[in-house]
């Protein structure tokens, strides 16, 4: 017996490959720097080439380089380190939090297929971040924040899958979401980021605060809530400027002053 | 910002899952035992519970249980070991080599999605083996002949996966067209086993042996010819008796003495 070939499905470059340079694979205090180098060289097998890590120290990079293989270890070398998540995410406009299926009140969470028909129209224009947590806790509820969908692999009974091969399947869709997908997409507009976003969330908080909305009690939930709301809009930049500005109005001497 | 639900599905036990009993993972010549234990994980992710490890040597248990991980670890207790790949294989009706996209002569194989639309007929009444080659050299030229189907794993540039990696992607795909797609599908019969396919192909190689058809310099290029020839007919079991009969009976003393 031997091979036959259902297709003559060539996977040359292409046209649309430079999309993947708006992917960004983020791992959010990964404790192996051997699971980083196997990541990078599962995100480079798929065209990806922007890792981040988020950690309070940079990690070893001889274990790192290990398991990113020569081949990958260009991306060990461009890798972007952050102390902070928030700093990380600043350029993203859209931010995919991936989870196992399981946990309390988080919901199924999307699949990684699913996630793609909604990356797809945003690509073009948008920097898209996909964070993975620690290899024994995933991300924490803090992270989530940013978060404006979640990605959970599909899985059997046992759902805790090996770090880097999370990052294998994510980049695999996205990379077979790009060549085969791509073109049948009518591309959305540039959003705002995350760094313009949050910007605008803490002049909200600020007026809120001012008119005394947020009691100290439900503080932190009416501002999940208020978060929810506004990352549901895909608010473009002008708008976070212009509820910027409503806030700053509201909270200047001048108004404070006819109070 | 927060997390939407895009749908509500939920990943629980579908009731084809019993289908995923029929799938099992070859791993041929695997240098490291810490990627059969991380590939045993990411079967069992996926519900696939069957490791087969063909070897010279058995591997070390410790370094296969220690990324096994405690979930999985039933997995490498419970796993086939076989010096020989096609006593491995003979209880298996499809073969699927999977091959990195680059390769001498290969082809570009068919996309693990691709392979599961042949597979997901078949899976109901027979019982499939995903073969993985060794880490540095994939699978040979030899192992290749068992194979029905080559399936390769569409990537960039950089086309070496991790071997665990690969295994990752394969179970995914299994598992997602099991729990999606099986139930829109018509099952196809139960196909001749490699074993009973095997054992016709020595009567028929024999039978061509013996009417000088085989010439010595071409063996091989038309036993491979021939194997590819009836791997495309997709025989049932009372089909390849049949043909052995036929071979039977040409060499039978009886026919050769009206020579």
């Amino acid at each position: 017996m031997a091979v036959f070939h259902l297709s003559s499905t060539k996977y040359i470059m292409p046209q649309n490959h430079h999309l993947l340079d708006n992917i960004a694979i983020v791992l959010v205090n990964p404790k192996y720097p051997e699971n980083i180098g196997s990541a990078a060289r599962a995100a480079w097998n798929m065209g990806i080439t922007r890792i981040i890590v988020v950690a309070n120290e940079y990690p070893n990079h001889e274990r790192m380089i290990k398991l990113a293989t020569h081949n990958a270890a260009h991306l060990i070398d461009a890798m972007e380190f952050h102390e902070n998540l928030g700093d990380a995410l600043q350029p993203f406009s859209r931010i995919i939090g991936t989870t196992a299926r399981k946990g309390k009140h988080r919901g199924p969470g999307n699949s990684p297929r699913d996630i793609m028909k909604i990356i797809l129209p945003l690509l073009p224009k948008n920097q898209i971040a996909f964070l993975f947590g620690a290899e024994d806790r995933g991300l924490t509820n803090e992270d989530l924040k940013y978060c404006h969908f979640r990605s959970a692999i599909p899985t059997s009974g046992f759902s805790s899958l090996n770090l880097a091969q999370a990052v294998a399947i994510h980049c695999y869709e996205i990379f077979h979401a790009v060549i085969h997908e791509q073109k049948e997409i009518s591309p959305k507009p540039r959003l705002a980021t995350s760094y313009e976003v949050e910007n605008m969330f803490k002049y909200v908080e600020s007026s809120l605060n001012q008119i005394d909305f947020l009691r100290e009690k439900s503080h932190d939930y009416y501002m999940l809530n208020i978060r929810q709301f506004f990352g549901r809009m895909e608010l473009q930049s002008k708008e976070t400027k212009l509820i910027q500005s409503i806030c700053r109005q509201l909270q200047s001497p001048q108004h404070n002053d006819k109070k």
